[in-house]
C-alpha cells in the first residue's frame, strides 16, 4: 500500500471585504476542480488603495491537497 | 531592583469564525493559567478545508508575559 | 518621458475592533498628507494583552505610493 | 459577481545572454499555454560557469496570472 | 534554438519509515504523471506523532523538471 | 463549547545514530510528561564532529500539543 | 565631534527597458531632492506582464544618505 | 475618536565606542527633529575595519514613532 | 542508556545599561528555577526610548537546558 | 591568553544512500586537511533525480573547526 | 569510490557596467585560483551612488566548485 | 583594469567580556594571515551558560576583504 502523497499550490484570493473572504473566495475557486483539498497557509497579506481605503484585500495561500492514485484517476494531476 | 524578565510561549488557536477569534481563544486559554499576559505576535495564519471551505482558522501566536518574582513566587515558571 | 517611481513607507495601524480596522486606520491617517497611495503590505500582526484578551491589535505595514515630478512639485517628498 | 482569484506558478528560465532575457524566456514560455499572465516575482538568481565564465544564467520566477471562470472554461486549470 | 525552461512543483511525501522514504515517495509519484524530473529541494520536514514516536514523515519539497517544447507537445503543461 | 488550542514548545533530539532516532529521542522524551502530543517540525539540524565524523545528530524541532480543558486539570500546563 | 547617522529609504524604480534602468530611475529621481546618497541594496525584483513579455521591470531598492547637522540644515529631514 | 497610527523609519548609527553607542547617536539624532520616538528595534550590526581592529560600528536599526493628528500639525509627516 | 535531550524557552531580558546586561539579568532568572542551564541565542534587540535616548534595552533570546531523566526527577518539565 | 576564534566554511556532501551519508562524505573529505573539526549545520537539503527516483542526494553544512595559533602555524589559515 | 564534495565561497563582484559584469568579474578572478568551478549563485545585489547615479554594482555571490581528490592533490583546499 | 573583487568568510569569535570584545578577537585573529579587512557584519550572537551567568559571547560574523591581483600575488587566495 502506498504512503499519500500531497501536492501544493499558490493563490491570491481578493475581496473588497475582509481578509476572511479573500481567503474563502480562492478556496472556493480552487474546490471546483480540484477535490481533496486539506489545507491551506497565508504567505503574504497584501491589497490595493483607492480614495484613502482598502479597495481589495489580496491574500496569496498554498493549499494543499491529495495526490489521487494514478491506477484510477489517468490525469496527469501533478504537473 | 531587578530587571524585568519576560517568556514568550508559542500557542495556535483555532476557531471556525474568524481569525481574530482564533487569536482570542488561544489568550483566554493562556490567561485561565498565566498572569501578566502582557503582548502577542501572530507568528502563522494556517486552517483546514472542509467542503470546499475553511473549517478552522488556526493561528500560530507567540504570547508574551512578565515573569514574577521568585522570591514572592517560589513555583517554577519558567520551565 | 520618465519611469514611474514609488516610494514605500511603514506604518503600524491599531484597532480594539479588528485587524482589518488596523490596517484601514494606518492607510487613511497615511492619506491626509499623501496623494497617490497604491498598496499596502501587511508584514506584521502584533497586539497589547489586558485582562485575558486581545486590547488593541497593532499591524504593522508597508504602504507605497507614486512619487509625483519633481518639475511640478518642488517638495522634497523622498526624504 | 465573483471575487478575482490568481495562481502563481514557480518556473527557472534559462539564457547565456543575460539575466532579463533568462526572464523573458520563461515569460514566452509560459504564455503559449496560459493566457492572463499578469505578474512575476524573480526568487532565486543562479548559474553554471564552464571556463572561467558565466555559461548559463538560470533565473527562478514565479509568475502570477487570472484563473478564468470555470462557468466559461471546464478545464481544470487550478490543479 | 531555445532557452530551457524548467517548472517547480511543491509536493508533501509521506512516509512511517524515513525521510528519505518520505522524499522517494513523492518523486515516485510524480514520475508517473511527469517526464524529464531533474532535481528536487527539501523546504520542510514536519510529522505527526502517535503513541509517543513519529507516526508519519511528512517531507515538503519542490521538484524541478524540465517543460517540453510546445511545437511537440500541445498538451498545456505549465498551468 | 470552546475551540481547542496547542502548545508548541521547542526540544533539541540528539542521537549517535540517525536523523530520525535524534527526533524520536525528543519526541519519546515528551511523550513522558505530556499527553496529546500532535505533531512535530523539524527547524534546525545540526550535529558535533569528532575523529573526522558525525558523533552526535542535534535535530532541533518545535512539538505541538493538544492544552487540555482547565476545568478538569488545574495544573498550570500553558506557562 | 558626532558620528554619522544615515537614514534608509525604500523606493521602487521601473523600466520598460532593463533592471538596471529601473535601478537607475528610482536613484535619479531620489538625487533631486535629496543630497549625500551614499549606496543602495536591492530587495525585490518583480515585474508586470503584458503580451507575453516583460512589460515593466520593477525593482525595490533600499536607498541610503547621509543626514546632514541639524545646527547647518534646520528642515526636519528624519521624519 | 482616532485609533494611534505609528511611522516606522531607518536609520544607521555608527560609533568608534560600542554597539550601544552607535545605537544611541541614532535616536539622538531623530529626536532632534521628532517628537514622540517610541521604540527601536536592531535590523543589522555591522562595520568597517582598519589596521586590523573595527573602525566603526554601524547598526541598522528601524525608529517607531507616534503620528500626531494632523488637526493640530499640518505638516506632512508620514511622507 | 537515553540519548540528551533538551529543552529551548524564549526570554526577554531588559536593562537601562547595555546589550549585555540585559542579556544577564534573563539568564539569571531562569537560572533560579532551572538547572543545567547550557547556551542562549540573541534572536532580537529592540528597545523603548525616553527622552531621545534608550530607556530599556530589551533583548529577546531562546535559552537551551538539558532535561533530565524523568525517572529521578517526576516534576513535568517539559511542558 | 587569547580567545578562541572558529572558521565556518560551506561543503556540499554527496550520496546515492542517505541523508546521513552525504553528511559523513563532506565530513570525511573536509577532515583530510583540517584538524579541529567541531560542529556542523545543515543548510540545504536537495538532490538530482533519475529514472523517477533520488540519483543522489546533496546536503550543503557549514563545518566549523577551531583556527589554530599563529605563533605556532605560520600557514595563512583564515583565507 | 568516493562521493563527491563541493566546496561553496562567497565574493563580491564589482562593475561599473552592468549586474552582469559583477558577476562575470566575481567569477574570472575566481577561476584564476580555482579549478572545477561549477555554479553561482547571487545573494546580494548593492551598490554606490556618486553624482546622483550608480558608481560600482557590488554583487555577493556564492561560488561552488568541486575538491580534488586529496590522494592526488595534498594541497589543504578545504580550509 | 580590473573590477575589484571581495572575499567573504565566516569566522566565530569569543569572549568572556562582552559582544564587542568578541567581534574584535575574531577580527584580530583574521588580521594576522589577511591583509586588506574591509568590513563585518554579525549573523548570529550566542553564548554559553555557567553558573547562571554569561560564560562566553559567540559572535559569528561574516568579514570581507579585497582579493589582491594574481599578477603580483600567486598566492591561492580565493579558495
Amino acid at each position: 500500500m502506498d504512503n499519500h502523497v500531497y501536492k501544493t499550490i499558490e493563490l491570491t484570493g481578493t475581496s473588497s471585504k475582509s481578509m476572511e473572504d479573500a481567503v474563502q473566495s480562492a478556496i472556493r475557486r480552487a474546490s471546483e476542480t480540484i477535490e481533496n483539498l486539506c489545507w491551506f497557509q497565508v504567505v503574504d497579506t497584501r491589497g490595493n488603495i483607492k480614495d484613502g481605503s482598502v479597495h481589495h484585500w489580496q491574500i496569496v495561500l498554498k493549499v494543499g491537497f491529495l495526490l489521487s492514485d494514478t491506477a484510477q484517476d489517468k490525469e496527469a494531476r501533478v504537473r
